[in-house]
C-alpha cells in the first residue's frame, strides 16, 4: 500500500475532548485526512468556538451526528456516550472502517454489559490493544475496532505481563489518578475548576466503576484464568493524564530482578511502551500528549507484593491515539504513523 | 487549669513547612503563645521573609536553633529533619513540653529505626494519636511526645477500625497521593513547579517509603498481630493534602454494612475524625487547614476487599494541628482547644 | 457592649462560595452564631452535602431563602446574585443587620446601575470598606452594610492613597488575575476543571467588566475628580485569590520613595491592610483564607508610572471577612474580631 | 532545494526547557535530525533522565557544551544562560546555523545591553521575529540568528499593528501572566511547586525586568518613534504559557472597528499569528505546545484605551517553536515546516 495513499476521516462527538483530540492527532497524521467534524449539540457552529487549538480545522462547521450524516468517509471516528455507538454503527457500510472510542463494544459478554451499563449489548468488536499477546493480528484489515477505555490501557498493559508470566496471583489491587478530561466535558457542579483545583478526591470506589468489568476481561484472558480487580480510581487537579498503581502478591521466585527482565522481555518490540530505566519511576507529564506508556515494575520483599506504576495520557494512548494506532494497522499503515512518541513537558 | 493560663510557646525549623503551620495554629490558640522562632539557616532574619503569610509574626527575628537557643520555653516544637531532634531535645529540662514533629521517637523497636534511618535511634517517646486505643491516657500530662507522621495518621486512621474489629485480614495495600509540601522546602530538581504542575508520579515504590514501619508499628498494636503493609506513595499538583486508598481482603462475615458500623462505633467520640455520610467520598479539599479527617467505607464483594478512603491535610492534622492536639491533652487542656474545624474550601 | 453578648445569623446564598466563606469565618468568630442557612436550589438537603469542609455545620438542614423565610435573626448575610437582593432586604426590620455581599446596594448612582445592570436600582446603603477616608465612620452602628466587590477592593486599596496623595494622574489601568472561585459556583462549561487548569484566559475585556463602575465611583471620591479605569481581569488557575497589577502616570515629583512613604503612612493604623517590606512583592498565597491585603508600590522612572500590587482573597477580605469586619462595626465590635491575619500557606 | 535535504542538529543546554524544546520539535520535523545534545551539567548521562518525555531521544548521552563540543552540526541551537552564548557563537564557523535562544545578541544598543546586563555586548544578530515589517527578508540565508525573548514575542505581536497603523499613542502597559516554565529550570526557593500552586505573584516589578529593552526596540522600530514600555510580569500557576494585557491611550479615530480591521490586514497572510474571531478571548491552553499566536484587540471609549490580548507558549513560539522558524527561513524550508498549529488542548 503506497505511503501516499490517504483516506477520509469523519470524527463524531468532535466537540468533546475524546474527539478533539482525534482531530488533533489526525492534523499531524499523513494518511489520514479529517474531512468531516459531528456534534450533536453544536451543529451549525464552526468548530474553533468549541476547540479554540485546532486551529488549522476552527471554520470547519459542525454538522449533526445522525447515522445518515457519517455517510461517505472512509474512516469514521465514534466518540459518543456509552449507549450511542450501536445505532450509529449498524447504519454505516461494512467496508468503512469504524473506530468506537466509547464503551459499547469493549465487552465479549452480554450479560456483564447489561449488568454494568443496564441496557442491550451493541455487539464485540474487535478489541484495540495491540500489545495484548494475539491481538495485533485480529486489528489488522479490521473494520470494526472497540478502542479500549483509559484506564484498562493502562492497568492491563501495566498487570499482563505478569499475569501472562505467573509472577503473581490473580487478583490484583488498582488505585488510579486520573486528570479531569477523564470525566469529559459536561459541566458538572463536582468538576469546576474551583472543586478540582488543590484537591484529590475518590469516586467510583468499591468496585462499581464501569472500567473494571473491561480490565477483569483483559487480564483474565491474559492469566488464563479469572482475575479479580480491586479497582478504585481518584481524581486528581491536572487536566490530562493516569498515573495507575497496581499490585499482585507475588508467587514464589518472584523477586524484582525477574520481573524486571519478564517486562523487558514482554515489551522489547513495543513501540509505544516504555519500561524504564531501573530507578526511574513514570510520571504522567513525560507522556502528556504522546501516545506512549511509561512503566516501572519491583517487588516490595516484606509485603510480598509486585508493584507497577504505569503512566499513560487519558486522551492520548488512552483514547485517541489509541483509536489511530489501530486505524493504522486496519489499513496496513506502519502502525506508528503519525502518532508523536515525544510528550509535551513541562 | 484555669482556661486562661498560658504557655509560652518555641518552634524550631520554623521557616519550613511544618514550623510555619504551628505558628499559624498557635496564631489562633488561646492558651499557647508563640514567643520566639529558630531556624538554622536564616537566623538573623525577619521571619516574614521566608512565611508571608504569617502577618502578626512577620517582624519576629529568627533565632539560632541550637539546644542552648531553645531554653526557657514551656513548651517547645521541633520541626527538624530526621535525625536532629535526638540532640536539641536531650538539652532541654524535663519539665518542658517537647513535640517533635520529626521521625527521631516514633519507633518503639531501635533495630527497625536502624534499618530505615540508618543511625543510632534516639528513643522511643509516647505516640502522639489520641485516637488510637489507650493512646490518649498516655498523652495526659506527658512532656515528651512523637507527632506521627502525616502519611501514618492517615492510614492507621483509616485502617484500624478495621484490624481492631476483626474485618480484614492483616496485610494492607495503601496507595497515598500527596501534595508537595510532604517534600518540604527544600529546592530539589523534581519539586520545582514545572515538574509538578500537570503530573503526577510515583516514589519511594516497593516499600521503601520510610513512614512504612511507623504505619506497620500502629496497625500491627491495633491488631494483635503483625500487619504487613504495602504502600505507594504517590505526588500530585497541589501544596497541601493527603488522600489514603486503603484496602485488605476481607474474612467471612464482613459486608459493607457491618464495615460502616464498626467505622461509625469507632469514632463516634472522636471530634476530629469524621465518617463520612453513606455514599459520599472523602476529597482534601474539604480539610485543608483543618485538624481534621474524613473516612468513608466500603466492601467490594466482586474484588472480596474492604477500602477505606481517608483524607488529611498533611501539614495540619497530618502534623502542626497534631502536635497541638497533643499539646492540649499534655497540657490539661480541652483537647480541642484552637484547632480548626473547618476547612479552607473551595 | 459586652464581649460575650452573641448575636444570631442567618446566611442566605450559604451553598455557594461566598456564603460558604462567611459560614467558614462565623465558626471562629465568638460573637456571631450561625443559626440557620439558606439557599434557592437545595432547601431540605444538609448543608454537608454541598459544603462538605463545614464539619461543625455538616447537619445543619438548609432552608428556602424567600424574605419570610429569614425573619427572626439579628444578623442577615445575603449571598445572592445579583438583583435579588433588594426584594429580600425589603422585607426584613430596619434593626436587623443586613450585610449585602452582592452589587446590588453599592452604587450610589442610579443610572449607573440601570446601564450596568440593566434593571431598577434597588438604592445604596453605606459601603463597607472601612479603609477609606472617612468611611468607618460611616459604618458604626449601620443596619444596612453593601459589601464591596473583590475586585474593587483590592483595587481600591492599591490606588487610593495615590489619588487621594495626588501623586498620579487620575486615569488608572489594572490587570488583575483572579482564581475561579470569583466566577462562583454555577457549572458553566468554560469554569470545568479541565478547561481552567493549565490556562490563563482573559474574559471582560475593554470596560465591560461590572465591577468597573464600582472602581470608578470608589476612585473618584477618594481623589475628588473624575478617574478613569481600564481593567482587565484574567482567570488563573487556582481557585482563591486576587492580584491586582495596577499603575498610573506619574506627577512630577513621584519617586519611589515619596510613593512609598505615602503608602505606609495611609495604612499605618490599618489591621487588614500591610504594605511590604521595600523588595517583597504580594503572592496570593500568603493571604488565602485570611482578611488582609498585601500591597507593595513602586515607580518605573523610564515609563513614567507609578505601580501598585495588592494580593487579596476574593472570598476572605474580598467578600466574607470584610462582610463581618462590617459586621464588627456595625455592632460595636473590636473591627478584628473573629477575623484570621494569617493565610493558609503553602 | 530539495524537500528531502535533511541536516543535523546539535543542541547546547538540552537539559533545560528550551532545549528540552527545542529537542520535541525536531523530534517532528522532516528536514531538521537531532545528532546531539550538549549539557554543561549533566555530560556524560543519558538524556532520558533528565528529559524523559523526549523518550526517541532517550539513550543520547549528554556531551560537554564547549565550543569545540559543538564543531560538525550543520545547525547549532543555543539555550544557554544570558552571556554564555558570545564565546561559544565565536568558535563556530561562518557557515552554520547558529540560533540563539538567549537573549545575547538581541539588542542593537550596546550600551542598553550594559545597562541591563552589565556584561560586555556580544553582538547585534538578525532578529528572529519574522512577522514583523520587512524582517522576514533579513532572516532567509542568515547564518546567525537571535530569537526574541518570550514576552517580547507576545507584546511585540500585539502591539506593533497599534503602533505602526497609528492607532495609539506610544506608551504602552503590559501586564503578563507566565507560567514557571519560563524562569528556567534551576531549583531556587520560590520556584518550588509548594510556592507557585495556588499562587499568583508579582516580579519585576517598575521596569526593571530584562525583556524591557527588546520590547522597547521593537516597538519604538515598528512605530517610528520611541515608545515607552510599562512592563509588569506575573508568575501564574501553570508550567507553560504567556497570556500578555497590553494596552494604550486611542488616538482620535481608533474605534473598536478600525483597531479590528488593521489587526485583520496587518495578520492576514500570517501562518502563526491568529487574529481570533470577535468576541473570542485568548486562553493559552489553545496554544500550548503549538507555535502559534492568538490575540484579540478592542478599544474601551470610556477608558479612551485600545487592550490587546495575546496568548503564546512561552516554549514554543516564543522560544523553540521560534527559533525552528528562523531556521525554517535560514535554510531555504518551507517556513512552517514541522512545527505544529495545533496546541494540546484541554
Amino acid at each position: 500500500m503506497s505511503a501516499e495513499r490517504t483516506w477520509t476521516v469523519g470524527v463524531t462527538g468532535a466537540t468533546g475532548y475524546a474527539g478533539g483530540e482525534v482531530c488533533r492527532l489526525l492534523a499531524g497524521h499523513p494518511n489520514l485526512r479529517l474531512t468531516g467534524v459531528h456534534a450533536a449539540s453544536s451543529a451549525g457552529r464552526r468548530l474553533g468556538e468549541s476547540q479554540p487549538h485546532l486551529l488549522p480545522y476552527a471554520d470547519l462547521v459542525v454538522q449533526p451526528s445522525g447515522p445518515a450524516d457519517l455517510a461517505g468517509y472512509d474512516v469514521v471516528v465514534l466518540a459518543l456516550p456509552h449507549g450511542a455507538s450501536g445505532a450509529v454503527a449498524a447504519g454505516l457500510p461494512d467496508d468503512v472502517l469504524v473506530l468506537d472510542c466509547g464503551a459499547d463494544h469493549r465487552l465479549a459478554d452480554a450479560a456483564a454489559w447489561q449488568r454494568w451499563y443496564g441496557s442491550e449489548h451493541a455487539g464485540t468488536w474487535p478489541y484495540g490493544l495491540p500489545e495484548l499477546p494475539g491481538q495485533r493480528g485480529k486489528l489488522a484489515g479490521a473494520r470494526r475496532i472497540a478502542v479500549p477505555g483509559c484506564y484498562p490501557t493502562s492497568v492491563t498493559l501495566a498487570m499482563a505481563p505478569a499475569l501472562a508470566g505467573g509472577l503473581v496471583e490473580p487478583e490484583v489491587v488498582v488505585v488510579a489518578a486520573s486528570g479531569t478530561s477523564g470525566a469529559g466535558r459536561a459541566a458538572k457542579p463536582n468538576l469546576i475548576g474551583s472543586e478540582v483545583m488543590g484537591a484529590v478526591s475518590a469516586y467510583g470506589v468499591g468496585g462499581v466503576h464501569r472500567h473494571t468489568p473491561e480490565m477483569v476481561q483483559n487480564l483474565s484472558e491474559v492469566a488464563g484464568r479469572t482475575v479479580g480487580v480491586s479497582f478504585t480510581p481518584t481524581l486528581v487537579p491536572m487536566a490530562r493524564g493516569i498515573l495507575a498503581t497496581c499490585s499482585a502478591k507475588v508467587l514464589p521466585g518472584t523477586t524484582a530482578e525477574t520481573a524486571r527482565e519478564t517486562y523487558l522481555a514482554a515489551y522489547a518490540d513495543e513501540p509505544f511502551v516504555r519500561v524504564l530505566p531501573e530507578g526511574q519511576w513514570p510520571t504522567t507529564a513525560a507522556v502528556l500528549g504522546a501516545n506512549t506508556v511509561a512503566l516501572q515494575v519491583t517487588v516490595d520483599p516484606d509485603a510480598g507484593r509486585l508493584v507497577v506504576v504505569a503512566a499513560v495520557d487519558n486522551l492520548t494512548k488512552g483514547t485517541a491515539g489509541g483509536a489511530l494506532q489501530c486505524a493504522n494497522l486496519a489499513l496496513g499503515l506502519p502502525e506508528t504513523t503519525g502518532l508523536p512518541l515525544v510528550g509535551v513537558a513541562p
